[in-house]
């Protein structure tokens, strides 16, 4: 039987149309791999009577409660004293955590101020978690059939203080089955299409559990399985897995979480290929993901953001008169950007976009979304034509996301 | 005395690592509006006994609950059942409902399944909101001393049905005083001196209420205030806010939400400059910024994105000894990559950013984050050095942060 967890996120902030809680994302993620359900997650405000009641009717119906923030040093921060109070356990100083404060102040030159001190306060009985990256040390209570643990909010200390120190201790406490994941990307075909094709299959199986999401123009298959251990768990994903990799045949870019541009970026080193691109409506969006990739300048070139009409001409050798007469939104201009582009940078691959992002510039001909993609090789060029639907910020993401998966066919072929 | 509203998000795919509730953000902000503040934000899945005992905690410590999601036509949406078993009241078709969805249908072409009949089905007097995007209506539900109020989970859907719906019933029921809010968005400060700044100011108001936070790089300073109308509490905002505004001076770059990529395009309209930019280590995402703004087109003649030495010489000039004797990330070649996109593209002001985003490629003498940035207009060139701290994206966000900063501080004086 897993053990049920919730999440407690406590912040006034966190109750304002401004600030999300992410915590919860990854708390969640590793929680399911020790075979802990995450039930319920609550934002709460500084607020102790809203905080102590909410803790009580937590610990009645989860075995293991999170709360994350409030262990600053100001009066905002409350869950250290509202969890000794609903528990009914004194704050005791912690010498060595009060030592490991103030040496952390020496060493970043300052002095420790009063307020400081109040994160050395631990609840008797409380084990308290070494915070590598910050002052505020982490807590963990047993009571009679609960777990609780404080940790602090900023993700960094949260994460570094959940992995050394969370994740030994529930391993041991957990006697669930391990939960396993495993994520399908799929492009090129709408979600619709996907569910008809794969249906049939995961409809028989009740473990792994199927979800399917659209994510910034990608389709994302999530199957969620658990087994007596992690083993068995990957066993029952590759089986259902595997036949809706076929299914969906070369549309599958990646089921291992990497993005599209990390799979066209490990292709072209693979088969040692350059590319260089030029980009109108896409404004260096592509570039730019191209280039989140660190050691991407061993196969990207570079490009040129050809925005107005003179630079197309200039930098990419767009003859003026074929922009005149097809117009910069055109096939042609297209094709004359990647190959002039791929020439010029002296690259295996040439990129061109050109195209109406919106949410002006549109006409009944040449409507906003109307999008050419030229791609250039020493082999032939090949241009496609598509009408994205959506706003301005949609049809650049898609545009980018056309021309990746159009690498990526070229050059795995 | 504002009235207590809590928002309840129903679905099990919430509760996974891949989901956010992003409704609430909106809800909230509606319900502030309104003079109605939000206690509490609880997620939990698709499970009856669950959400039915949430349901009840709910109803006795809020005057308003609002649960979005679980009422689509499948078995998984239990939200309608749910809520009437609580109350107690039996659930009734609608006709009208159940007009409207087989309509809809027909307008699509396609006939109306037996599950979507569910969504006819109304709680004993509750009366139901037209949804006029999709088939689930929402429902609205006066019990003794609470509102429940149900909505679909689409943002659209959800977004379209409460702003004709239910802002107009909930201002009869609200008591409450309208709550206003500004942001006040402020570069090259770090946070600490912001507050040391500012705390003398705003910590002589207990209304409104001081939150200042970092975002992207980006400190913000949000004031919330809340008056007898919306006029007070405008007046107010101003009243702080203008003190803050004239502490912090030429640091705060919008207060009406304006992005800096924004403010930066608004001054180069408005003193018809162009610009162009020469991208190393941010690799287009400068030229991808700017150009997310519609219209953009009127000032930026375009790019080079110069992740490779040999582009760094043909299309911009960087004279390849330059390169070889100061090595790429240097102040010599940002300056002459900003002089020479400057001139090559003809715009008013160039810019040119080189340096090691990571997590490679650093060395003793230059590590991983020294960016240079160097801007040339037809005045002078300004180079600037910065080290920035943090990861690939940080260092590449940062970067563009800096850019657009000394863009917005030429053209502005």
């Amino acid at each position: 039987m897993n053990m049920d967890a919730e999440i407690i996120a406590v912040g006034s902030e966190l109750l304002t149309p401004f600030r999300q809680d992410t915590n919860s994302l990854y708390l969640t993620e590793k929680l399911n791999a020790l075979g802990i359900e995450v039930r319920f997650k609550t934002i709460v405000g500084d607020d102790r009577a809203r905080l102590a009641a909410l803790l009580r009717t937590a610990l009645n119906r989860s075995q293991i409660v999170i709360l994350t923030g409030g262990l600053g040093p100001t009066e905002d921060d409350i869950n250290r004293e509202v969890v000794a109070e609903v528990l009914g356990r004194p704050l005791r100083e912690v010498p060595e955590i009060r030592k490991r404060i103030e040496e952390r102040f020496a060493r970043l030159g300052r002095s420790m101020s009063g307020n400081n001190a109040r994160q050395a306060l631990v609840p008797e009985g409380a084990a308290w978690l070494a915070n590598r990256l910050g002052t505020a040390p982490g807590l963990w209570i047993e009571t009679d059939g609960s777990q609780i643990i404080l940790l602090p909010g900023p993700p960094r200390e949260l994460e570094a203080m959940f992995e050394s120190e969370c994740v030994p201790r529930l391993a041991r406490v957990s006697r669930g089955s391990p939960i396993k994941r495993r994520v399908y990307k799929v492009i090129g075909l709408p979600e619709s299409e996907v569910d008809q094709r794969i249906a049939p299959l995961y409809k028989a199986y009740q473990n792994p559990v199927t979800t399917i999401l659209a994510v910034s123009g990608v389709i994302e298959v999530h199957l969620r399985a658990h087994g007596e251990n992690e083993a068995e768990a990957e066993a029952l994903l590759s089986e259902l897995g595997d036949k809706i990799e076929t299914a969906l045949g070369e549309h599958v870019f990646s089921s291992r979480g990497e993005s599209l541009e990390q799979v066209v970026g490990m292709y072209l080193v693979l088969k040692q290929k350059t590319l260089a691109t030029a980009e109108s409506c896409t404004g260096g969006l592509l570039g730019e993901r191209l280039t989140r990739i660190s050691g991407s300048s061993s196969f990207y070139r570079g490009g040129v953001i050809c925005y107005s009409n003179e630079v197309k001409t200039k930098f990419v050798g767009v003859p003026a008169q074929l922009i005149e007469e097809m117009g910069a939104v055109s096939s042609p201009v297209a094709q004359a950007l990647a190959e002039g582009v791929r020439a010029r940078m002296s690259a295996s691959i040439g990129i061109g976009i050109t195209g109406i992002a919106g949410p002006t510039g549109g006409t009944a001909e040449k409507p906003v979304g109307l999008v050419f993609i030229g791609l250039a090789d020493e082999r032939s060029t090949q241009v496609r034509e598509f009408r994205f639907p959506g706003d301005r910020e949609r049809v650049r993401l898609w545009s980018t996301n056309a021309a990746l998966e159009m690498i990526r066919r070229r050059v795995r072929d």
